[in-house]
Formats: C-alpha cells, structure tokens, sequence
C-alpha cells in the first residue's frame, strides 16, 4: 500500500524508541515522549508550504494528526503546521 | 438513487474490510480502523478545489463527513478538505 | 402562509418516509436516517451562492437549520452550506 | 419609550399567539414554536445590510437576539443576520 | 476619578431603577432587567466607530462588558459592539 | 530584573490598595475590585498600537494577561487589547 | 541531537530555578512560577516575525509550547507569539 498524502499534509513513520544507557539498562519512555519524533515517508503536493523532505527526522505536536497503519507500522498523518522542528 | 455532491463536496463508499491473514484467520479490527478508507463515488463541482477523481482510494480524516445510504451501502460525505490522501 | 427565505437561505420540506420492503413490510428507520431528505420550498435571495432549485431533491448536514412548520408539515429553514448534495 | 436599534440590528415585536382550531378549541404552543415570528418595529441604520422594513413579518433564529420589554410587550433586539425568512 | 475609555470602549452609569406603579406600589425587578439600560459617561477615541454620545440613554448586551465602580455608582466599560440601542 | 515587553504587550504594575474612609476604618475589597487598576511600568515596540505610556493608570480586563514577579511586586504582562482606559 | 525549529518556532531551554535569600535560605517557588523563564536556544526560520536571538532570556506565556527533552533538560518549542518578554 502506497500512501500520497494531499495538500500540505505529511506522512511520518513513528519511531520505536528503546532507549538503553551505555550500560545497556533499558529505560521505559512515557508513550507522550516516544512519540514525539517520526521519520518523513512522504509528502504532499503542496510545496510552498512543505519544507521537510522524505527522511527527515522531525518532531510534532502531541495529538496532531490522524494515525494510520502502513505496512504494520504506526504511521501519523500529519498537516505541515503540526511538525513543529527537524531533529539532527 | 444518484447523488450529486455540491461544491468541495465528495462522495465515498466506505470500504468493507475482511482482513484474513495468508492461512485465512479473520483478524477483527476497530471500526475506526475500518473506516478509514473509501473509494470516490461521485465528486462535487468546485473542480479548482477537488483533486481527487471517481473511483479513487483515499484515506479520510476520523469523525469527518455526513454518513448516508446509498442502494444499501454505506457511504460518505466528505469536504475535500477531509481526505488526507491518495492510496494506491 | 407563504415564507420568503432571506439571503443564502433555502426552505426544504422534510420528506416523510415510509419504507417498504417489495412484499410490504414496513421496515422502521431512525428520524436521523429520515430527515436526511427533504424537496427545496423555496429560495433566497443570494442567488450566487443559492445553486439548488424549487424542486430539487438534496441531502443536508444532520443538526442543521431551524424547523418551522408550514401549513402543518416539517420544514427546515437551511443554509445553502448545509446542502450536501442533490439526490436525482 | 421610543428604542432606535444600531447598526445591523432590528427590533421585533414578538407576537402573542392564540391557536384555536376551527372548532375553536384552544391548541396549546411550546413556548419554542411561540417565539419564532415576530413583527418588525424599528431597523437600524445599516441599511446596506438590512433588508427587512417596519411591519414585516418575520422567522427568527431561536436563541438568537436579546429580550426587552417596550411598553409592557415583548420585543427582541435581533441582528439583521438572526432573521430567517419574511412571513407573508 | 476620571476615566477615558480606549478605542471602541464606551463608560456607561448603570441605571437605578426604582419602579413603582401609579399608586406608588414598588415592583421588584429581576438584576437582568435592571441592568438593561445605561447612560453614556465617557466615549473611547475611536470616532469612526463610536456613534453614541455622552448622556445617550442606551440599551446593552447582557453579560457584556466589565464593571467598574466610579466615584461610589456602578458603571460598565462596554465596546461599541455590546451596545444594541439607543432609547429616546 | 528589566523586562522588555514584546510587540503589543504592556507591562504594567497592580495596585496594592489600602482603603479606607475619612474615619480611618480599613473596608476590605475583594480581589477582583482590588486588581483592576494598574501603573504602566513597560511598553512593547509595536508604537502603532500601543496608546499608553509609562506611569499611565490604566484599567484591565478581569482575568487578562500573566502574572510575573518584578522586585517583588505584582506585575501583570497585557495586550494593548485588554487595557480598557486610562484613569486620571 | 540538534532541533531545527520551523517557521515562527523557537526552542527555549527551560531554567531551573534555585532561589535562595541573602542569608542562603532556600524560597520554594511553585513549578508555575519556575517555568516562566527560559533561554532562547534555537530559532526558526521566519526572520520577520522571529525578534528573539539566541541566549535571549525570555518570558513565555503559561501552557504555551510542546516539552521536549534536548540532551536531558527541559525545552520547550515555542511559538513567537508565545513570548511575552525579554529580561535583562
């Protein structure tokens, strides 16, 4: 299944986080922290208004979005106003 | 009975899913998730506004839309504005 | 008692329904499913907004309008913005 | 007391109803149906925007306006914008 | 103290009203009603907008506006926009 | 601590009110009386909205703007928009 | 990990706050009044709304912005309009 999000809209793939310290514990995350950043799958046709790019790493507004199975992973749709910065 | 949508208006039918997996287990899902896609019936007349064409796959934003019946099938109508993409 | 509807307003008369199934049977709908319908009574003024006529048979957004009665049967007094479609 | 409404706004007299059938058996009104025609009594000045004149009869958006008793009556302070239809 | 309202704003005295009928009988009067009717104390700066003047008696919104207390009396800061009518 | 209120904000310092009569006899006020009034201490640079000056007495709208701590006193951080008027 | 904010946003590190009195004496403050002040640690990229730099102390408006975690301390990501103040 192929998604072509319209307009100013934005697919994201949610990131599973599992965060370890250096020694390897693992340290639970609230779901709100997890999911804070995503991964761009792809954007819309709507390019004055987009400024992210298919990879880029991003974070979004908490409760933005619709959220969509693809492939069997957790993707959002989100609006570009909803995708607040690009993580480095 | 033909439903004509008026302005940013579209149609959809609301897809009826039976998820099986390859050994043909039915695998139940939330309505929700059930209705979040739809194939365009039938498209309103603001065409500057309307990027979407009659027999379409879209995914459409949750609690969008009035539901109507149509010859017995479950349908939508949606504003343009709540279909967030394009599925193929 | 005649009603000149103001502006981008229109005057629908509620369709009463009686459902029968080919051998006769009543079937019995919810007043949602029933007040969907309705025939255009009369129109407004704003005649660019104003695209329906006389007539026309058209679906409206559930909860809209303002219900008077006219000569003892249900109409509603709709915006145009509140007519979905037109049913042919 | 003379009230001249400002604006876009319209004061109406609301009327007192007595629903008797022919019979003249007195047919008892929810205080809902009552109080949605009223009488026009005096207009704003915005006379750009209102299209009602003193003595029309007019549906009125229930809810809408604010109640004010002149000369013992009640009237309703009403934006031009609140009234639905002229009643002839 | 002085007050120069700001803008669209608007100083209004809230009326006392001490109602008595013919035989001098005092009839109690609900606060909303009371409340209805102001006279102008102060004007705002913004002419184009402002189209009451000091000593108008003018009806007003209910709920609108905030209260202030002025040399002892209640008075209102409305906005032009709260005030619906000007009694004569 | 210097504060540079941004665009058209205002900061401004609430009145510690200590009333009493002739005779001297402290009569308490409740919060809200006691918090409308304010001395301007800092205007933002947005000088085309912005209609006070420092050292103005001004009165704001009830529950408008964010306390802050300046030296130890009561400040409030306003719009242009929730000063109502200036009192003399 | 760097965060980009976009458009008007701009990401604040939030203070941690210990106060003490001359004497050393340490004054608890509610969390409310300790997250008032941050350092602007990132802009986005609207030149013309953004008039805060980088290491600018700011004051923001309480319930503003998203939490995010940037290398174990608190941020936030801020809209321009958020920001109430600069402090020197």
């Amino acid at each position: 299944m192929k998604i072509k999000p319209l307009g100013d809209r934005v697919l994201v793939k949610v990131e599973e986080v599992e965060e370890k310290t250096a020694g390897g514990i693992f340290i639970p995350q609230t779901a709100q922290e997890k999911t804070q950043i995503a991964t761009v799958a792809a954007i819309g046709d709507d390019k004055d208004v987009i400024t992210v790019k298919v990879g880029d790493k991003i974070m979004y507004d908490k409760y933005a979005g619709t959220s969509v199975k693809v492939d069997g992973s957790d993707h959002l749709l989100l609006r570009m106003a909803d995708i607040l910065a690009v993580v480095e």
